[in-house]
């Protein structure tokens, strides 16, 4: 039999896809990544899953996992020699088990992350992983990536999220590790080995993730801040007053909001015009495990406190949920705001959140030396010290000719990064765009670390190659 | 040069020890483990861990590194067969850093655990780690066997409080690690391979650890509970009726508190003569960012619908610091209570929170059946599903006889503990004392994946071995 046939032998002839029905699993959805595949194959267990992996290893044949394919940095979109098999976890989408007095789910990989979050919610309880693809990205994909979103600062990552796996490993056998323990000191943690390694140590299929109380109430306060280093006491004055009833701490550039009530005239900033220009805006969450009211009242001393200080110059706190709402979409609609304005230049970084304010300022600068009139979008999750510092048009730039600069910016910004203790991939990976990259930052023996590991656990170099390390 | 002498040209004759000079290293702070070592080596700095261990390379001599000699698996103590240099890291012992902005501290690993959280106190932080060694244990060894402890339901164990690491590798370079973020994925982590690793992957020789805000009152109540089902009710409606301010919820067997207050009279339980009969009772704390009112009211709040509903027969609740210091005492003093009672057969176990009642009930009547008579002394960190379940004297039975019982006990607890979906290690770790457990009770796939990873970064066994893994 040739491969192919032993493959639909394996998982029936209906889920080994090949020629152009491959083709909406090796573009990645924003068009950036062109592979090709062999065929793409859709087990529907982690039985499945081990016999594919084991076909393949037998035959020398890599393997690309591939969740919701919603990646920014081609970390499931296979090389172009058209010689892998996509493996698609989409068929591993069951729910196998929610424990309310664990306070416990255990979902499979192919879950789509909000199919997670409603699962938690309709047993009475709070899944937090959240961020804008949640819609079409699955758990299986946050797991790889080790994604992070709007609530990490409360929260943590997807790793801080997760207590027990399954894997198949590069060898096609099944590691059994759905624990839903908090504590357990038995030996290496390898949980923590296959979350964020990308599909390039073996391939999760299940996950047993912490849930958490649903909060009684969440309320949103929208704040005008004069700079970055107001934003940060502000921040520790916010982590001091509400503790973790703060869910969730945004930073934005003023340029980032003013353009998204231009763009969308049905978004408006709830400000006088004045304190609509401010350079910097905060966007605060509480969830409170009392009352709607009690969350306003934190808000209303510890919000005043800080106006008083001078941190901020302007704060409208949410009335209800609507306007809680509302406050989070005009932060939601950056994006769509920038889209609007053309192509940019996207880093996703972190620094230390004593560092960030002296990061802006300095990258600003370097930039500007070095492009001058060159714009910038910038907002993240200053909770996490996690910027989305992107780059925009020169006033009458070409769209082609910014992007012709992209490699030169990015050794501007990653090298100021790097200057500031921080990372290249805050929160969404290494994949293939930023392979090349690691080694310029990383700690030699770091990535001889990391070399030694894949090499051990994946001799034959065919979990998805040419991803996170090169053997 | 002979080795000895190359070793005392690395450090210095006075950081050299040997002979008699050893044997405060070489036996645990229990008496169980008692070891031999070619010399204690104390260097100063990670170079010059990193020479020793270069050294020990050069000469295939095995390192047991070393912190506050307060472990209870034997995971410090090395072999009697005399071969090994004992690496203590007890002079690396500053704090290097305190970033409030970013709320971090970098510290040694030999900084004594309570000088870990004083430094973050007297910078108006918290550093949550809290256990009962906390006065002699360093972090280093809370690193090295992921210590867990009494805050752990709010804080996690010391994994989920460490955001970079300096460590030396087996081959004796080191990894500049200190990375003070709260999200990069850049990698395989390699902080959590080495977190928890005892040693057996490289010695940890610093930390960046993650610092919260103190908070403004802590609040204690001790309820008289019925049964361990009823605790776990309670510990649900605390969750979603305290969030995150719930940072304690210890649950104690009645035997337990009525011991302590037998043997130390100055103690008392605060309630009538029939809720101190009362056979379990919960200990759980609060830490409030508003005031010791708003804690009080809370827990009034909540405890009085958990006693309505028939969760808690009845509930202390402190009045002041004072009264709050005394419940915990109480808790506090279980050990020592139970050292008064005689020797026990000691299991530091988890289970899902969801079957711990069952895992009570049922490994309480498996003992019975098997050794009649014998007694219990049950306490633990509910919140983490971890139960300290000790195993006492039938009555009028011998020390001796016990302990000679041990390797049965533990088999009966064990492997009930396996049959419940729980680990034989929940926060002490493996250490010598589990090492040939594990394989018992450890899916397969995970220790042969654990042997190529040490394999890989260890080739040639010199860290620690005999520790966690057999290679």
């Amino acid at each position: 039999m040739t491969f192919l046939a032993e493959l639909q032998a394996l998982l029936g002839a209906d889920h080994v896809l090949t020629g152009a029905d491959t083709d909406s699993y090796t573009l990645d959805w924003r068009g950036r990544y062109r592979g090709r595949a062999l065929a793409v194959a859709r087990p529907d267990s982690a039985d499945a899953v081990a016999a594919v992996v084991r076909l393949c290893g037998r035959h020398g044949v890599p393997l690309v996992p591939q969740g919701g394919n919603t990646g920014l940095c081609g970390g499931a979109t296979p090389a172009d020699d058209g010689k892998a098999v996509l493996l698609s976890l989409a068929r591993m989408n069951r729910v196998r088990a929610i424990d309310t007095d664990n306070d416990t789910i255990t979902v499979e990989a192919g879950c789509i992350l909000q199919a997670v979050q409603q699962a938690a919610e309709q047993a009475g309880r709070l899944f937090p992983l959240s961020l804008a693809a949640e819609g079409s990205c699955t758990i299986g994909g946050n797991l790889a990536t080790n994604a992070g979103g709007t609530q990490v600062l409360r929260y943590g990552n997807t790793r801080d999220l997760t207590l027990g796996l399954e894997v198949v490993t590069p060898d096609g056998e099944v590691w059994h590790g759905l624990r839903g323990l908090r504590k357990d000191n038995t030996g290496y943690d390898l949980r923590d080995l296959y979350i964020g390694s990308e599909g390039t140590l073996g391939i999760i299929t299940a996950a047993t993730l912490k849930l958490f109380p649903l909060p009684v109430a969440r309320c949103t306060a929208l704040l005008a801040v004069p700079d970055v280093e107001s934003a940060v006491q502000l921040l520790g004055r916010a982590r001091q007053g509400f503790g973790a009833a703060l869910t969730g701490f945004e930073l934005m550039a003023g340029n980032c909001l003013q353009a998204v009530v231009r763009l969308f005239p049905q978004q408006r900033l709830p400000f006088s015009d004045e304190s609509a220009r401010s350079p910097w805006f905060a966007l605060l969450e509480l969830s409170d495990s009392e009352s709607e009211a009690h969350a306003r009242e934190r808000f209303e001393t510890v919000l005043g406190e800080a106006i008083e200080a001078g941190l901020a110059s302007d704060a409208a706190i949410a009335e209800n949920i609507t306007q809680s709402k509302a406050l989070w979409h005009l932060r939601e609609s950056i994006p769509l705001a920038e889209a609007e304005l053309g192509k940019s230049i996207k880093h996703d970084v972190s620094v230390p959140i004593s560092r960030i304010a002296d990061f802006v300022r300095t990258t600003n600068a370097l930039l500007q030396e070095r492009f001058p009139g060159i714009g910038h979008v910038i907002f993240g999750h200053l909770g996490d010290g996690n910027l989305h510092y992107n780059v925009t048009r020169a006033p009458g730039q070409e769209e082609a000719a910014l992007l012709a600069l992209q490699p030169q910016v990015y050794g501007v910004v990653h090298d100021s990064v790097h200057a500031h203790g921080g990372s290249i991939s805050a929160e969404h990976g290494v994949g293939q765009l930023k392979i090349d990259e690691l080694p310029r930052y990383k700690d030699p023996i770091e990535l001889a670390l990391m070399r030694r590991i894949k090499k051990a656990l994946d001799p034959a170099g065919i979990m998805n190659p040419g991803k996170v390390v090169r053997a």
